[in-house]
């Protein structure tokens, strides 16, 4: 979206001021972390950084830019023109006039605190909707081989945790480990401390079980019990690579009840509406609505009932890269699949008088259909 | 900063839109954590959240507002009044259209993608710089409780670290511990394993020795050295609080030589000055400065030398809380210390020829001083 119509000629430059930390398009762009905002400008081709004192000795090693400008020569400069105390709008726009930029390109999320001040100095800035770079929607086989690479470890420790629900004993319908009641709480710890072992960082794993698991954010507390759905759903970050993984399964310490052998049934039967409807160009729309039909068909409703939430009211899947959620999704936005984006489908069905049921894979759109990265084996009854 | 001029007698509300993972105003006004963007808004002294059907029951239950709406119910407000396929900024645009709202105070990192279309539908929007919310430079007891659990977390791990170099032997001046050559790389999986078994996740921890420590924010790789000046800096958050610490020190396995021992010695000094000089009303300018100024009378002069930054040419300190870096900065910047701020205090001294040292405690600003929160002993040689 334009606010400032731009000028023909105009020599139009990507400029992002974040933290690579926060801004996974920034990493993108330069391949170099750092927790402190800096400031990026692509400018006729050529990836220009400007760096602190602080971090300039780094990233002239490891930034994949073609300049690495300091920070501190630009702060004089701005000082010589006549900013008595420059702030960083003042030491970009003495860059920024060196390269003769009139006007800007930048993400949506460019802060107004700093478009604001700089649209005043007379530069035209018009924002991007993400994906802002396309090409980050677009995995490379390099990109594919650091995500399975994340799932793989995630997988290793998905096993461990149903491992450990395979060993508990159930005494009085309660879940008991290692001479005590096993929570909620310790088997995300044992999920959260394993993945860090693997150098990959999960927070927010969830093992919510029984009408906890009813709500699909609800990281879950508390004693778990036989008989009831329990949902696992894992997505850490490689802290070596940056790339996510997420998985999801439902299971049920002992023997499942026959209403929710059938949720489970049919939430694997959304997965393959999903799996066969996936392909260069297909609408995630389509195929998040045929999910939804084919649950109302098998009489599963979605909608307020009593006051909250039921049936399946998240979106069928999302993009997953450098963050663990990035455009495309499949769900009731209209957005479209290309080949070489790597999504989630993760269909779910939620009804406290049933149980819970969500089942995720990881997988990579093609020509003719899909590639399921996930390998893990979807069983609901542990014995 | 203000780009289009507030009127007189506007109803200005708070509008933040984000997801309060990473935005710690957005967590800070709610006390709700979602991955997902969400809608805040604070009208008249009202704290309203507009949230999806998909987190909206958990909204209701976890969030510290007043009133919890339903972004679905809006959006249907937008699709009636003709906005066929409505974004988060037509939904928005129906809830500030019911409250009768027409200005906007948003923080500085709002972003323009959001901005242009509020203000092309004639919202007056003006941000503000941070703190966005001064209430959360202060620290209440509370919070400075749960920032000092982070750190005893913190030390309790850094305590083991510093077992490990204890423990360790030294063949042909490489650290060894349990039969293998120690590296950067395990001591930090070491560290950041025992941060997640107390549920704090700690990311980018520096485990870095010899010249490698001499740039601050130099992860560390390869094997550890008797001899060498050996930086550990960890800065985890809690799961639970969210609240981070953030601790450093340098040590050296066997004897340090004395020109190390002289630079640890100063390092030290700085420090003392500025926990001499922290209280309320302090400027953080001048603090910073009167560090520079002992570095230099001692001899350690910070600039450019051999093409790379050395003395030095960081920050002393930052504030700490839900981020790890936040206001008040003790910096260059002319920042004013009050009580109640949570300020690390981390001089440091950086020559390739002769080591790097840093030291970092926390402390909290008071009326009269500071209160030092870390406990953990400095000592550079570990024998």
């Amino acid at each position: 979206m334009t606010s400032n119509e731009r000028l023909e000629g105009d020599n139009e430059a990507i400029l992002i001021i974040a933290s690579s930390e926060i801004d996974s398009n920034l990493y993108f762009a330069t391949g170099f972390l750092a927790p402190d905002p800096f400031i990026y400008l692509e400018v006729e081709g050529e990836k220009i950084l400007l760096m602190s004192d602080l971090e300039i000795d780094r990233a002239r090693k490891e930034a994949r830019v073609d300049t690495t400008l300091s920070y501190a020569t630009y702060e004089d400069r701005a000082r010589q023109e006549g900013t008595e105390k420059p702030r960083s709008i003042d030491v970009v726009n003495a860059l920024l006039r060196e390269r003769g930029v009139t006007a800007l390109l930048v993400p949506e999320s460019f802060g107004i605190g700093l478009a604001d001040p700089l649209r005043e100095k007379g530069y035209f800035i018009r924002s991007k909707r993400e994906p802002f770079f396309e090409a980050r929607t677009v995995k490379t086989e390099e990109e594919i081989g650091l995500i399975t690479e994340t799932l793989r470890h995630t997988e290793a420790v998905m096993e461990r945790a149903i491992a450990i629900l395979r060993e508990a004993d159930v005494r009085g319908g309660a879940l008991h480990w290692q001479g005590e009641v096993l929570t909620s709480e310790r088997l995300k710890q044992v999920i959260n401390v394993a993945l860090m072992e693997r150098e990959c960082v999960a927070q927010h794993t969830i093992v919510a079980c029984g009408v906890d698991a009813c709500d699909p954010h609800n990281e879950g507390s508390g004693t778990l019990r036989a008989g009831e759905a329990i949902i696992l759903d894992v997505f850490p970050r490689s802290s070596r690579s940056r790339y996510f993984a997420d998985i999801t399964r439902t299971v049920v310490k002992g023997r499942a009840k026959d209403s929710l052998k059938r949720l489970y049934e049919t939430v694997l039967e959304g997965q393959e509406i999903a799996f066969s409807r996936i392909r260069h160009g297909a609408s995630g729309q389509a195929i998040h609505q045929a999910i939804l039909d084919h649950f109302r068909s098998k009489g599963y409703e979605t909608g307020l009932q009593n006051g909250r939430m039921q049936g399946y009211f998240h979106g069928t899947g999302h993009g997953l890269g450098l963050d663990v959620h990035e455009p495309p999704r499949i769900s009731k936005m209209d957005d479209t699949l290309h080949s070489g984006h790597a999504v989630t489908v993760e269909p779910g069905l939620y009804y406290p008088d049933l149980g819970a049921v969500r089942i995720e894979d990881l997988v990579v759109v093609t020509e003719t259909g899909c590639r399921n990265l996930t390998q893990f084996p979807k069983e609901l009854e542990i014995p």
